[in-house]
């Protein structure tokens, strides 16, 4: 088997998670590279690595190179991408500023893999959010084909990055404490509390902040379905790991929970935990750090024989970011797509 | 002006609240009687009331009754409520055994107060979800006709009880402490998760949980839409107080975001907070303790100029239950429902 010359650019929560993912999953590495602002030490899931200061030439010779377009990173492969696949990387970029680009694909391995067979050696990793709804949408549309979708979020901090995941904690600390709270991150308290915000607002639709948007835009080019009808609202809440969503799916044809169920119980990646007599449903605390999108109150609308809701949990920081973008390497090595 | 014999059947969190919600608003109280299960002095809101065990007899001479309905009351309606009607009470009701019987008008009356107009002496308050959400769709259904709604909720623990907020209480505590949380009030812990089921599970909706039927069905008694379409999933989270909802409304006409802001603005109850630009939007942690129906989010729907998008936050202890009940009598008196 061919091994591959990998850099994770950014050391962030989603650089860090890149790292950890492509060593659980032995991902065949000849040699791993950490990029970031400044040179540095910085320890990984128990490891020590040398990070090097990003630069153009610094992409010589490496084979893949995943962007973690978060937080300090940001902007890295807006500077970077395309000076990486001019040196022959195959680059996957986490961030959002190429993902509605024509010359990216922007894929979900398990959703559409295949619209990497033309790549020009830069994917789009889509939105943490978005990853989960298409997952769990993909195998429901193969069946009735998607109409509309009226998805509501509830996001986690560890979506803002660590430093967002560290001022919840210490508002517990300090909640507890009984001293005022910091609140930097965001524009309110989030302990106790909920934002219906994340993002900015846009000019092309009003209203909406950009992490609605996302989920609207992203949704289409990824089911290549342009005039699909998708209503996002995102909310962020007080939890530290892992996205939930509620959905509520309309499809051109009559679907049933028990269809429903059956189709994402055989789908890669989706599990299935759908027992409301007994309480068993997705829930945040018991997806975080795991790897599968969770399904569960699979449901037939109440008011429509060809509607259905559902509840999706993921752990955003690894199906929403890192692993999914380890699994566009991994797809793309599979499908034959890299060329090396 | 009248004066009134009062009492409040049930001293958890509601009958409290319905307690300070009549004084604070002065309403024209001769007396005022607290009944529970058993004889006892309880401290509310800074003075002490003599609890008297509920009897039918007790009724004798009560002008009207307010059954607080949750908790340790729970059922008192059922044993007492059309006792205390037969004894000349008017009963207002917080419970839900009642709310779906024929004989008994479902109010809020900023939205149907006029079908108490033949009234058998006994009211129902609402749900507390279902009163912010019909609160809010009121001046909208007036101007463009409500065809079909999409709500997902965002409860907080005080909808469970004093326990359920005495646990999250401690949840943080013990998390801070580093101690194993107790989980009692809900089937898994609520600090830092969510859970996607509010009540039992109900024949008459395959998958449904009772939160989300009682949704449906108040809706539609309120509105005196029989074939109104709505869709609901409820979700607890860890906030202390105040429900949250995100609601997809899509109506018989086109309305804009503007119309729609000037008619919410113009409506009894509803405060506009709808500043997306300056993070201007409700949430619980501001709702809570106060009156309001806040409403902000509101934004047409990118794919449907017949759909609006909005976030409706209220305290669901006050316009959720104690306050919209004591709004009950007051317009009961005022539209000269109440016989005397």
């Amino acid at each position: 088997m061919s091994e591959y010359k990998v850099c994770v650019v950014g050391a962030g929560a989603v650089g860090e998670e890149m790292v950890k993912v492509l060593r659980q999953r032995n991902f065949p590495v000849s040699e791993l590279v950490i990029f970031a602002r400044s040179n540095r030490t910085q320890e990984i899931d128990g490891e020590q690595y040398e990070v090097r200061e990003t630069s153009a030439d610094a992409f010589e010779g490496i084979d893949i190179a995943f962007f973690a377009g978060t937080e300090g990173s940001k902007g890295a492969s807006r500077q970077y991408g395309w000076e990486a696949v001019e040196r022959g990387a195959f680059v996957i970029d986490n961030g959002d500023d190429f993902r509605m680009d024509d010359r990216v694909p922007l894929v979900v391995p398990e959703v559409n893999g295949d619209a990497m067979a033309n790549h020009n050696g830069f994917i789009a990793n889509p939105n943490c959010s978005t990853i989960q709804m298409v997952h769990a949408l993909a195998p429901l549309h193969k069946l009735a084909g998607l109409k509309r979708v009226v998805v509501t979020t509830y996001q986690s901090v560890s979506g803002t990055g660590s430093a967002a995941i560290k001022e919840l904690a210490q508002q517990i600390d300090d909640y507890v404490a009984g001293k005022d709270l910091t609140i930097e991150q965001y524009a309110h308290q989030i302990l106790l509390n909920l934002i219906p915000q994340i993002g900015s607002l846009k000019d092309e639709f009003a209203g909406y902040y950009s992490e609605e948007i996302k989920m609207i835009k992203e949704s289409r080019k990824i089911f290549d379905v342009a005039d699909l009808a998708v209503s996002a609202t995102c909310v962020r809440v007080p939890v530290f790991k892992a996205h939930s969503e509620a959905v509520n799916v309309e499809f051109h044809k009559p679907i049933s929970a028990e269809q429903a169920r059956g189709a994402l119980a055989a789908w890669p990646g989706i599990e299935v935990l759908d027992d409301p007599a007994s309480s068993k449903y997705p829930m945040p605390l018991f997806a975080a750090n795991t790897d599968p999108t969770y399904v569960g109150r699979i449901r037939q609308d109440s008011c429509n024989p060809n509607t259905l809701d559902m509840w999706i949990v993921a752990d955003n920081i690894r199906k929403g970011a890192a692993l999914n973008a380890v699994q566009i390497a991994e797809a793309a090595i599979a499908r034959g797509f890299l060329k090396r």
